[in-house]
C-alpha cells in the first residue's frame, strides 16, 4: 500500500502534477487520480470508449471540451439526453448562455425570459431560434429520406453544423455515433412532432437503432466506459457495453448517492453483479461535481497520452 | 409563522398523526408535511395529476402502492423508465426480488446470477422468464396491428396481465396512460429489436406519442405533478405539463443535490424560471429517500381525502 | 434472504405497522426498520445506551421527544454540543422558535433579529433572555462550589429548570449524565467567560470529566449507541464506548456521505476497524434526515418494548 | 452577467489557468473560482484570516499544505479538532499513514491493527508511539507551569516538534494560535486525564481561552474566514469572528447538505441572518470534497498573490 504524502504549493504547478500528487492525499482526490489512470490505460489498450453525459454538462462550458475529445479520438461512442443535443445546436448557431446564481428570484427570471439550470441561465430567445433552425434542418433531411434511426438523424444534423466546438459537428465528422434513447423528451421532440403533423410519413425508428448500437463494438474488442452523471445516458451506455460482454475499463463520476439504489448512483462495484463491467476490470468511481473533476482527470490523462504519443 | 412544537410518543400513534406533528418539528419533516398537504389540495381541486418515478422504485415494494394509487384515481398520467416497466411485468408473472445488503461481494453475486440494485437483488432467472413472455406478448400484439405508440403498446401489455398489484394492469384498466420516453433502454428494448428482426414491419412511433401526451390535459384544467426521483421520467412529466401551461401543484421528492445543476435535483423553485410550474403554484420539494418519504406523505393524504369523501 | 413485499395503504395505519412493512420495501426503508430492531434488541439485552445528537435537533421539535426518552430510561448517557444545551434552556424558560423557509432573505432576517437554522428561526430575544438567566444560574452554582466538571455543571443547571420537556431537566432527575466536550463553543461559553472575569476562581475542569465518562459503564456491561448526526457529539459518544471495549449495538443516522472520510459520515462498518463497535455487533446505519427517520424508528421500538413490558 | 465559455485542453495547462477557465464553465466550477477570488481579496485587503478544518484533512496529505499556508502567513488563526492535533504530532514524529480503499473488510483491518478513515488507514502503532511522546511532552510542560489554556498548551507542544510540514510546528513559530474547543475528545484527552491522575494540580482552563480568542482580532480590523468542512471547528471559528463583529470575507467548502439544518452545511447566506458574516461581505460556498477543491482554489490564489508580491 502507498503512503499518504503531504502536498505543497510550488508556483505555476501544472494540472498534471497536481492530479498526480492528489493520488497520495486522501478521500476523493485519490479516486480522482485513479480515474485518470484508468482513462490512460483504456487508451493505451486501444479500447473502444463509450462516453455518456447529461444535458446540464452541455449547458456548461464542458461542451467544447467534449467536442475536443471526439476530435482527438479519445471517445468512440456517445450517449446523451436530448437536452444536450438541443443546447449543442443552439451554441453552434451562436447562442450564448449566462453565468448566474444558484439562489435566484425564479419568478423574476421567468418574467425576464431566463430559464435557470443551477447557476446557469438559458434565454428563451435561444429556444425560439432553435425552433426556426430545426424546421429548416428537418426540411432538408426529409428530402433525403423519410425514415431515420436516431443516431443517423443526429449525424445528419451534425453535418449541417459549422462549429468546431460542437459535439454533433465533431461526432459527425469523426465517425462517432451519438445515441439518445429518449429523443422526444424536450423541445426537439416537440419540433419532431410538429414536423410529423405536416409530413405524416416522417418517422424515427428507435428500435432499429439497436442495430447501430450492436455495431459499435464486439465481444472480442477491449471496451471502456466514461460515465459522467447518471440517468438514462449512463444506463444506455452500459447497456451498449453489456450486449458486447461488459467493459474492461470503467470510470464513473457522479454526485448521486448509492444509498437510494438509483442507476445514477450505482458504482462500478454494483455494475459487476450485473456483468456490466467485468469482474477483473480496471474501475474507478469518483464522487463530486463533474464540472471540476472531469477536466482534472482528463487533462492529466491527455498530457500523459500526448507524451507517450498515443494521441 | 408557526411555532416549533415538541413531539412526544403516544403508543399506537398513526402515520397521519405523526406526519401532522412533523409539520412543526423542523428541517425535512416540515417539508414532508407540506408535501402531504399539497397532494391533498391537488385532489380537492380535482387537478389532473402527472406522476413520475424511477425504475428502482418498482424494484422495491413501492410498486404495489403505486398500483393502488392508480386504482384509487389518485394519479392520471404516468411517466417512468423502461426498467420499471420490465420489473412490473416480471412481478406480475410471479417473480420475486430479494432484500440484500448495500455492501455486498458483487463478484460473488454475479457468479450466483444475482443482480444488485442498492440493497435489493434481482435474479437472472427473472430476466430469462421475462424474455419468454415478451415474445409471447409481442406475437399477440403484432396480430392486432403493426405500428404502436409507446403508451398504446404499454396499455395493450397491461391488458394481458393478471395482477391487481401491477402498475401496468391498473393503468390499462383505469384509463391512465403510461409514457416511457426511452422505451428501448433496457432488456425490453433488446426484445423489441429481436422481434423486429423477424417482423420488419413492426414499428414503434415515438414521435406520435406526443399526440397522446397532448391529449392528457388542457390549458384550462388544473394540473399537478408528483415527481419521485429525477432523470428522464421527471423531465418528461414536466414537459407534459409545460405544453399545457405548467402545473398548479407540485411535489418533488429526491436525494439529488441542487448544487450540480442536474434535472434530477432541480427544485420547484428552479421550475418556476422555466414556467414548468406556475409562479403562484402550491409546491413542495422534499429531500430524502422516497422509499420512506413517499409512503408517509401519501398515506396521510389518503387518510385525509378518505375522511373528506374525496376518495 | 427475505423477499421484497409490496406495501398497500390501509386507512389509519399505525407508525409501527408502516415501519415493519418498510423493512421489506427496499433502500433506506429497509435500513430504517433494521435500526428500529437494533434499538429493541439493545433494550431487551439491558444494554447501557449512549445517545448523541447535534444542536440543530434541539432547535427542532425533537427536543421534547429526547426528554421523553430520558424519562422512559431509553438512554443512559448523553453527548451533545453546547448549542443544544443553550436552546434546551431557552425553551425551558418559555422561549419559542419559529418554522420558516430554507430559501429566505437572510439580510432581511438579520435586520428583524431572526437567526436562521435551515428552515427554523431563533429570535435574538431568546439569546438575550438566555444571557440573563445564565448570570442568575451561575451566581447560584458558584455559591455551592468554585470548580465543576462539565457534566456536573449541566446536572446542576438541569436541577434549576422546571420543564418536563427539557432534556437537562429530565437528565438531572433521571441520573443521566450529559457530556459536552466543547462547552465553550457558543453563547454559553461567552457567558462562562464573562462570569470568570468577575470570579477568577471559577473553573471548569474538562480533563476530570473523563473520570465521569469512565464511570458511565464497564467492559463487562452490554453497551449500545444511538448516534444522530455526526461531529464531536458522535465522536465523543464513541470514545466513551471505546474506553469500555466498544459497543454491542449501534444505530447511526446521518445525512453525511462516507466519500469524504469525515467522522460525521463514518458508518458502523468503518467503526469496526477501530474497535469502536464490536466485530459481531448488531448495527445499522440509516441515511437521511433525522427529523423524519428517528421518530419513525424509535416510535416503533417504543411500541414493541411497551407491548413486551420492557418500558 | 458573464457568458458561459467552452474550455479546451492545452498541453501542460497550469492549475491557475484551469481554475480561471472553470469560472466560466458552470455549477461548482464557478463557485470554486469565486472562492479563489475571495481568498485573493481577503489577503489584498490585509484581513485577519480565521482558518478551520476537520481532523480527517490532517489524516490526509493536506496537512503539509496547511503548514505551508501558516508559514506563508496566509492564515492567522486556526481552529480544529483534537484528532487533527494528534495526527499532526504523530506525523511530526515520523509516523506514516496509508492509502487504502473505501470498501474494505473492516473486521480484517481491525485484526491487522489498522484503523480506517474513509480510504486512508492509521496503524495502531502510531497511537502507541503517540502515547509515549505525549507523556514525555506533558512532563516537560508541567515543569514550566501547572495551568494552561488550550491554545497555550498547543503552542508549547508545537515548539517541541521538529518538522517543517507540521501544523503545530509552523503555528508555534509564526505566532498563529490554534484553538481546539473539544480538546479532550480523543486519545489526547485520555492522555491528559492519565497525566492529571498522577499530577492532580495539572489543569486546562478552557474558559480562559476565550481571552485568547478575543485577542485574535478587533472590531475595526478586516476579517476573513476559510472554513473547510463543518462541525465544531467551523462553528468556533465563526464564533471567534462574531465576537469581533463578523467577517468581511468568507469561503466555506463542504460536502454537507443544507437540507438538514446542520452547522456543517450552513451556507454563507444563512450566516448573514446571524451576523456571522457581514451583509455586504464577499462570500463563496463551494460544495464538494475539500481534498480536491481546496488545493485548486488556494493554489490559484497563491499564484496570483505571488505575482502581485503580496506573499
Amino acid at each position: 500500500m502507498e503512503k499518504v504524502e503531504d502536498i505543497v504549493w510550488k508556483k505555476g504547478t501544472s494540472v498534471s502534477e497536481l492530479v498526480s500528487q492528489l493520488g497520495r492525499v486522501g478521500f476523493q482526490s485519490v479516486e480522482l487520480d485513479r480515474a485518470s489512470e484508468v482513462i490512460v490505460k483504456m487508451k493505451r489498450d486501444n479500447a473502444r470508449v463509450f462516453f455518456s453525459f447529461t444535458s446540464n454538462m452541455v449547458t456548461s462550458g464542458l461542451r467544447g471540451f467534449f467536442a475536443q475529445l471526439i476530435k482527438l479520438s479519445m471517445v468512440n461512442v456517445i450517449v446523451t439526453t436530448v437536452g444536450g443535443i438541443e443546447e449543442d445546436i443552439m451554441k453552434a448557431m451562436g447562442e450564448k448562455f449566462l453565468v448566474g446564481r444558484f439562489r435566484s428570484d425564479d419568478v423574476a427570471l421567468h418574467e425576464k425570459g431566463m430559464n435557470r439550470v443551477g447557476n446557469l441561465l438559458i434565454p428563451n430567445d435561444s429556444y425560439i431560434k432553435f425552433e426556426g433552425s430545426m424546421k429548416h434542418i428537418l426540411d432538408k433531411l426529409y428530402k433525403k429520406k423519410k425514415k431515420y434511426t436516431v443516431s443517423d438523424l443526429l449525424r445528419e444534423i451534425g453535418l449541417t453544423l459549422d462549429d468546431e466546438n460542437s459535439i454533433l459537428y465533431q461526432a459527425a465528422r469523426n465517425n462517432v455515433p451519438i445515441f439518445c434513447p429518449a429523443i422526444t423528451d424536450g423541445a426537439f421532440g416537440f419540433h419532431l412532432f410538429m414536423f410529423q403533423q405536416d409530413h405524416p410519413d416522417f418517422t424515427l425508428d428507435v428500435i432499429r437503432d439497436f442495430s447501430n448500437l450492436l455495431g459499435t463494438s464486439s465481444h472480442d474488442e477491449k471496451k471502456g466506459i466514461i460515465a459522467l452523471g447518471g440517468g438514462v445516458s449512463k444506463h444506455h451506455a452500459i447497456l451498449g457495453l453489456m450486449i458486447h460482454g461488459g467493459a474492461d475499463y470503467a470510470v464513473y463520476m457522479t454526485t448521486a448517492r448509492e444509498v437510494s439504489g438509483s442507476m445514477s448512483a450505482a458504482t462500478t462495484d454494483e455494475a459487476k453483479s450485473w456483468g456490466k463491467i467485468k469482474d477483473n476490470s480496471d474501475a474507478a468511481t469518483v464522487n463530486g461535481d463533474v464540472s471540476i473533476l472531469f477536466p482534472l482527470a482528463m487533462m492529466k490523462a491527455l498530457d500523459v497520452l500526448s507524451d507517450e504519443g498515443v494521441i
